[in-house]
């Protein structure tokens, strides 16, 4: 069978499983994570030794130490996976929730209704807990899905797929609502990306060249998860002390994270006063520093920060650092060379909080509070399927509810069209 | 200055006008949609004669005659298009609304705020009224609009849109916020669809080849509105007056919708008593029937539905008609063979009614109500862009609302991760 034809058929017995899935009960549903929860951990001696197959081929290959990290599955890992299984299935079911209803002059009343999306294609890289994360949000909120992960986890995701369409189809979920496309040739992502016939959504995780190629290939839409290059203002009205610990979290709590910040807004006003502490406390925690001139002049034993480093996500231990001096100049930079992520303001102005929530234009903006809190649990979404940077469908970090579409329900007694 | 390069400082000029559009008062779009609706009226002589050219042009190739009357602009469609410009000022601007806000635990304030989306790219073909109608909506949501109307009036568009932009240039809206690409040549649309770092959204509207070539060579998200194949299902526990008006309404009112009804679906319990006199009176209004064998066992004077007919949108006074066994039967019919786009059923039981709302997929489902109902104003959204059939962002009638996206927003008092 070529290429063409295995993923046709893949998708096609996917979305006819779909449809079916569409109208399954929560109880089953919730009964078939659980079931998954319980295999993955059965089974968790046979998945290592499936992971241990794409290990050995990673060292092979010579991946970094940080990537054979990434792919790992320990024991650990694989009990948080299913944990994480249990945890979706603890969340409400959003299908068939009706948003509001209304009465029109004519009497009909007319509603908007949850309902799944239909068929979703993810396709991801690196860490085989995607595998299972996403099936299982796809699962609650109805949709179904066909999987396709990196070529360097092939095994970990075949097996994890298994056991989870297996513990699927025993507990009356339709067989091919849970599909993983094992084939590792490239050309697989290709022709799913022009099934637009069968699946309704695309969301691609990883890299940035991922997301380039199926932004460039898909006939489907797509919901990207792109990077952040996000900012924290602290304003010439700021509470210093709360400047500090917002800073030092965006940047040090967790580097490698998308809402992580790189550059740090300093207003002239408050920069001789507040710099050379957090630059101090920075620089301790492992912090390289690259400013502007206005900066230098302030913490001399910094790098230039240059034209290219504004525009670059390092995703690291790296942080520039801009004196400002109005909020205009603020907000003139974050529009240059902000990617629309995280935004946030430290300021005890309550015309600055406001101006800067209406103006910066970001999946989330925040006054008074670290870029590193836009997240689906934090926000109180519960688990998320990653932070949507596209502005069509969601919006942020993406829950149950942004996997559902709608439909207009219409009560009526014989209303007609005149 | 080649095709490529003219397309691309539209767009770019249009996203930075889009950009500052985002933060425009209310104020100033209303006053600037009155002032365009003034300027139509007053320049109603120039669009007469421009749409003249467009119209000769329109006989010479041979375009029919129905083509031609919705090519025709006049005194009376020129006032009906500048008072749905008044219409969309009176509308509420959906910017700035916070849908929902609710407190954390860590004490911080999240909510989400409607924003625009961006730069909306509109492809249409024929009706100029189009060019003020989309624009209009896309103004007042905070949105710039990049428009592309269909060759053949190029004459007409063009005179209106330099109308809008000097009347919007007038009044406070940036230059370019309103654009149109007056270069008929056909590849301009290519180079559209490619330009994601500036367009967020194109909104196709017209026959199924635009909206298929859209589809294909996009890589922007694209909201289609597309055809409509819709059914009423009459079920045994109908009331029976109620179902002869809501059919005659779904199929006569306004055949050439996406709306209308392409076929009826008749349980075979009351389809003798039913079936006689609907057909009769549908005949007498013209319209040609075409049924399934068991429906031609009851009414014989009618030609038989083949295969096709079953998945063919007339857009015209032709009805299929299917005499079914049970519910069942109905919904696999529908699943099958619908677009899902407006689907109906006339019943008076409970159970069917619920069941009805409940499985069909669809972008609106209606009980004991006419699909002609499918309308932004008839479901009280005011003015619409269109019926969207994407499951993505927005499905069924779109308002304002569904012009915009959302932004997380956050009042915190020094929250961090942890």
């Amino acid at each position: 069978m070529n290429i063409k034809q295995y993923v046709f058929e893949k998708a096609s017995k996917a979305k006819a499983a779909s449809r079916q899935l569409a109208n399954i009960s929560t109880e089953i549903k919730n009964l078939s994570l659980f079931k998954m929860a319980t295999e993955l951990e059965k089974e968790s001696a046979k998945l290592i030794s499936e992971n241990r197959k794409d290990l050995s081929d990673a060292e092979k290959k010579g991946l970094s130490k940080a990537m054979i990290d990434r792919l790992t599955l320990n024991h650990d890992r694989i009990k948080a996976m299913s944990n994480g299984l249990r945890e979706v299935a603890a969340l409400p079911d959003p299908v068939g929730e009706i948003l509001k209803m209304w009465r029109r002059p004519n009497g009909m009343e007319v509603g908007r209704m949850r309902v799944p999306i239909g068929l979703i294609g993810i396709i991801y890289e690196s860490r085989p807990n995607v595998t299972a994360d996403t099936a299982a949000l796809c699962l609650k909120s109805g949709n179904g899905v066909l999987l396709r992960g990196g070529s360097e986890a092939v095994h970990s995701n075949t097996a994890i797929a298994a056991i989870l369409s297996k513990a699927g189809a025993g507990t009356g979920i339709p067989e091919g609502a849970v599909s993983f496309i094992e084939n590792p040739n490239r050309d697989c992502v290709m022709e799913m990306l022009k099934l637009n016939q069968y699946i309704d959504l695309i969301i691609p995780r990883g890299g940035e060249g991922l997301i380039r190629m199926v932004s460039e290939n898909s006939t489907i839409p797509i919901i990207k998860h792109d990077k952040g290059i996000c900012h924290v203002y602290v304003d010439d009205k700021a509470d210093l002390p709360m400047a500090d610990e917002i800073c030092f979290n965006a940047k040090v709590q967790r580097p490698g994270t998308c809402n992580a910040m790189e550059t740090m807004l300093v207003h002239q006003e408050v920069a001789r006063t507040f710099l050379p502490a957090i630059l101090g406390r920075m620089k301790k925690a492992g912090v390289e520093i690259r400013g502007c001139n206005r900066t230098r002049e302030i913490v001399s034993d910094i790098a230039t920060a240059t034209d290219r480093d504004w525009d670059t996500e390092y995703n690291d231990l790296i942080l520039n650092v801009m004196t400002v001096t109005s909020m205009e100049e603020a907000l003139e930079h974050i529009t240059a060379h902000g990617s629309q992520h995280s935004e946030a303001i430290v300021t005890n102005s309550y015309q600055n909080a406001l101006r800067f929530l209406r103006e910066v234009d970001a999946s989330a903006v925040f006054v008074n509070a670290s870029t590193r809190l836009n997240d689906g649990f934090e926000f109180g979404l519960g688990a998320e399927i990653g932070i949507s940077t596209t502005r069509i469908h969601a919006r942020g970090p993406m829950g149950l509810e942004e996997l559902t579409s709608t439909k207009f329900i219409v009560f009526g007694n014989g209303q007609i069209r005149k």
